[in-house]
């Protein structure tokens, strides 16, 4: 875990969890996890990952930014799609290692590049050996 | 990423994305990562990593079981807190490397071992070097 100077630091377990400081915690690939819902239905719309710069300009600007570990480049989301995030509110856990946003996306307002609202179109059914993926209807 | 053969694989994308193989894609530390919401409230509960057994054995048992990153070890989530996490439903992202786990946890009802309902009891607030934590009501 490691921090960056873009933020502040917690010197120990309680300045971490209950303290006012936001001190995020990256991952040894300097990330952290982002689960972004949907501020009016509270659906998860996806899950995506933040290094310090993409959250530094979420903070600021109040639109998503991802860090895509696919491409290796900092991800305004919505850049391309139109599916822009406004922030509506953004939390953090215990352990600074992940962040929740609210968010409403603009243009046709989904979030996945596969056509569904969400990103979690398929359920887990089944257990075992025989565990199938089942699609809501588009 | 990697596969596990525990689970099958998607030869391409069309199969990645709208397939019916569970074919989950673990990253360099052979982890997904796990959301879990409240199934009645819909609020995010936790975020955590899932290893393949982990996996299997959520899918199994109905009950969440994670990868434990701090103690490397695998979880049963209320095993000793008694806040177990019955799932109601399991489902997996477009690219199979993040899961949402809607549960039911037992016991009081919580999530967190701060002693919060949710591990994200604080909203980032302001911007810029001015960004503050603000911690709900207990």
């Amino acid at each position: 875990m490691t921090t960056d100077d873009r933020f502040g630091t917690a010197p120990d377990a309680a300045a971490l969890e209950r303290g006012t400081t936001l001190a995020p915690r990256f991952d040894a690939a300097a990330l952290v996890a982002a689960v972004a819902t949907h501020a009016d239905t509270g659906e998860v719309l996806m899950l995506a990952w933040m290094n310090a710069e993409a959250l530094a300009r979420t903070i600021d600007t109040r639109q998503a930014h991802y860090w895509s570990r696919s491409r290796a480049e900092l991800w305004h989301k919505g850049a391309t799609s139109g599916q822009v995030q406004d922030v509506v509110e953004l939390r953090i856990d215990c352990d600074q290692d992940a962040v929740w946003l609210k968010v409403r996306p603009r243009g046709d307002g989904g979030a996945c590049h596969v056509g569904f609202r969400s990103c979690f179109y398929r359920r887990i059914e089944g257990a075992g050996g025989t565990a199938r993926l089942v699609e809501d209807a588009a």
